[in-house]
């Protein structure tokens, strides 16, 4: 059976992530927008089966517990997070850092549309469970190193183009990167709008040495 | 009666800041330590009346509710935090770039004493209430805003003395240094040592213009 055959079956994400099709699925999409937008321990397992239609008590049939649960949303969003950030980034359409600033333009427009209260999951269960949970902590910190490489692949295109300079330290940058963008995400859910997001990228693209 | 007798008499806080003299302050620094290593919700009055050696019921004759009652912890922390900035930023022993690294330099230790697990206690509420209640999300922009300033002053005070370039925006980059501060923060809470923070700072002085 192949890799992809054992994860239909096994109702366990393929490599290309979940579908929408089955019960399972479904619900790993719905806590994954619940859970960004209401944290961890604020979302009952309740709501998210009344919203998939599912009846109570099945949740089991599906997942051991809720921390199971949980780890499964972190993965179905770290990689779907993923997938959205490689798509600017393979676009060949635009040079390096154009690639990476359409990134988060498309991110600004994301967090508009739910009126900036979603913010990203994996800073949001960052917060609340990486005092409490070592086995969220460290698998959150893994998500976080994985799309630093990405923005590092990308910083480093821009340096074979000459818009970066080459001594520049790409996989600082990088970090640099994803720390403030995390920092500005919170904020914005302070502010209720994009100024936090503006600010940071338009900063952080001046401050590059060229 | 002055306005510090005002305070003194109302258990209020005066001009400086709390002491640790009254049950009421004594309250609301524990409120403080819990609050930022456990959020809001996760921390029960019982265990802050606990350490504090207050009778369980007796909390309604200082505070009117759990809310009001984290307005004044916000509050205590925001005006402690403003000082411990401002020591540093109005050290003329050193030049004003330095003044915000030994800041930086102090917070880490800080974030190290406990283990990086209690990191800011605005930034972790901000995370937690910002979505939920109005008040606090306006309350803790307010807070981030005066910080802001403070920052802003320095970096025109490096602008006089030459160590910053004069048409960088102060103003700006104070912002940026928040949004990315607290998102160094954050991180240092999920890698467990002061990395994120290294970065951050090294970067963000390594990035601006001379």
């Amino acid at each position: 059976m192949s890799k992809q055959e054992t994860a239909k079956k096994s109702g366990r994400p393929s490599k290309s992530g979940y579908s929408h099709n089955t019960v399972r699925d479904k619900l790993i999409w719905c806590g994954t927008a619940l859970l960004t937008e209401k944290g961890f321990h604020s979302t009952g397992l309740e709501e998210i089966l009344r919203q998939v239609n599912v009846p109570k008590g099945s949740f089991y049939h599906y997942f051991k517990n809720k921390e199971a649960f949980g780890e499964e949303v972190i993965d179905n969003y770290a990689a779907y997070f993923s997938r959205k950030l490689q798509k600017h980034l393979d676009n060949d359409a635009y040079p390096a850092l154009q690639r990476l600033h359409n990134f988060i333009e498309e991110n600004k427009q994301g967090m508009a549309k739910y009126n900036f209260q979603r913010g990203c999951l994996v800073g949001n269960l960052g917060q609340e469970l990486g005092n409490s949970n070592d086995k969220f902590r460290t698998q959150i910190e893994a998500v976080f190193q994985s799309w630093q490489q990405q923005v590092s692949g990308c910083l480093r295109l821009a340096q074979q183009e000459g818009t970066l300079a080459k001594e520049a330290n790409c996989d600082y940058l990088a970090e640099f990167f994803w720390i403030g963008w995390e920092g500005a995400v919170l904020r914005s859910k302070l502010t209720r709008n994009d100024q936090p997001l503006s600010i940071f990228s338009a900063q952080f693209f001046a401050l590059l040495p060229h």
